[in-house]
């Protein structure tokens, strides 16, 4: 069996059905019929064994992630998912690791509902590069550059556990199955709840190199600054209890593979978002306010904390 | 400067400027605005130093092919091309080598009027994945399955001739600049020609792995056969020149990387195409008929002629 054809029985032959797909994976393109009226977002993510996960991670975690941080992408602007196409550089055609690769990708593409249609492997070391769309009504996408002066700074679940989770593969602390340790390899995609912002949220970001740099980002792009609250940042108590507050602190603020969604909401819109975010099992957590000028300082105990800009660039292995 | 201002410099600040990209790179995901009424065709394919071009081919080659071979994927299906996006493993970061790979992707992205929506940069071995979309009209997508029996076999251009280049740029029978070796570096996308084949053309796919292969592929997809004229075959008289008949012959058929059209014709629509293609610079031939069953047999001055299934893999490097 070469892997041409594993490919073939792990992707070309499985699918989500959707209806808009009009011809799938096997011509030279797939044929996808956009709502009437609709925007679509587009996003691509390449994600690289070393680089953006460690030698040795599993199949599963890998083909999840290859999805989720494009998923995430798709929820950072408010849409929902419809299409995605996969191209694989694999170095080694183990059937089980593509088996298992592909089951992890399966079910998050179920999850959200998003049909593969298009894909290409090439022999190389191992790297993923996704393209997913989504669907968004007409100007109501969620971009960067919306946040005003005085708003409410908000952040989905919890950052930090994630790369607590990464820290405890490395340092031995947890072993396979820790809760932590899965959040690094499983990242849950804020779909629903960044599809649940529109017409609430001015501007939102998904934090995949850190709180601190990819909050820097959205006011850069919004032309505000923000202060922010250290004692409200949202961390998970089992990161602090195995590393201590501080570490958690730096975790959440620095650690990077959250994918949580960082949005900021007016004052008038604050109890729409309430209720919105009722039923979400991850909560949301207010951390700050937007203000004119530029920067965010964090403050603890009423007074200044430095959080130095650390958030790593995948670019240089940092997150290895 | 690092990669990530390079690419800044040379991909997000330029751009084929087009109404339907609502907003484009910078943000989580780009938004765009599907035409009303229209599909839209995706494809992606990886094009892999070593593998899909030779260590050392010029960097400007090299973004022109990771286009080139999309909106061949694109041209095939009968689809105008609209937005691309592009993924990047770059194993240095000499300023000139992304500089020049720029301006080879931009040329073929202006001529083309594709819009580049999105990007992703990592460190590895060097490897492009673009992601393309088109616009087609309802139901007119030209699929490689809808050929019937008895119907004209035709191709666009010459084939053989990129494989001749080369041969040509590993035997040192011709220099830099030579045109055999810019039909392999060069390689044109069909698109207006596959746009023009919409209502003429019964089923279609591009030539990017040889002529036999790639015609196997399409009349397996519609469930025929078909008797093919050796005779008939758009030899590039360079090719003969250089490599003599025979050898000629072999590229033409086994050759890859053409990134020509082939499509089928009912004999109803055979002087609309006649019109169509009566403007097209590349010229087109009738090359044999569909018959019932399955196969193609080759003929030579009304003998059979083996051609043999040797058309290359990428997967396997052998197009390297």
């Amino acid at each position: 069996v070469d892997e041409f054809e594993l490919i073939d029985r792990y992707f070309a032959a499985r699918s989500v059905p959707r209806e808009d797909v009009r011809l799938g994976i096997g011509d030279d393109a797939a044929i996808v019929c956009p709502a009437a009226g609709a925007e679509l977002a587009i996003a691509t993510d390449t994600i690289v064994e070393g680089t953006h996960f460690p030698s040795g991670t599993p199949a599963r975690a890998v083909g999840h992630r290859c999805l989720a941080v494009n998923l995430s992408d798709l929820a950072a602007m408010g849409a929902s998912p419809l299409w995605c196409t996969l191209a694989l550089s694999l170095p080694r055609g183990a059937p089980e690791w593509v088996g298992e690769f592909a089951d992890g990708f399966w079910a998050l593409a179920a999850e959200h509902d998003v049909a593969l249609v298009g894909g290409d492997t090439v022999r190389g070391p191992l790297s993923v590069t996704v393209t997913v769309h989504g669907r968004v009504a007409p100007h109501a996408a969620i971009r960067r550059d919306g946040a005003g002066v005085d708003q409410a700074i908000y952040v989905t679940g919890a950052t930090g556990s994630a790369a607590a989770g990464l820290a405890s593969l490395r340092d031995g602390r947890a072993a396979a199955g820790d809760e932590l340790i899965d959040r690094f390899l499983y990242p849950a995609p804020r779909v629903r709840e960044g599809c649940g912002l529109a017409a609430i949220a001015t501007a939102m970001i998904d934090v995949s190199d850190g709180l601190h740099v990819d909050l820097e980002r959205l006011l850069e792009a919004s032309g505000v600054g923000a202060l922010l609250d250290v004692e409200s940042l949202p961390l998970d108590a089992s990161v602090v209890e195995r590393y201590g507050r501080e570490r958690a602190l730096d975790f959440a603020l620095h650690g990077g593979d959250d994918y949580e969604l960082c949005f900021t909401v007016p004052a008038a819109r604050e109890a729409a978002l309430r209720e919105r975010a009722a039923g979400w099992a991850c909560g949301i957590a207010c951390i700050g306010r937007t203000r004119a000028g530029s920067g965010l300082a964090w403050r603890e105990a009423g007074r200044a904390r430095t959080a130095g800009a650390c958030g790593f660039r995948h670019f240089d292995g940092g997150a290895g």
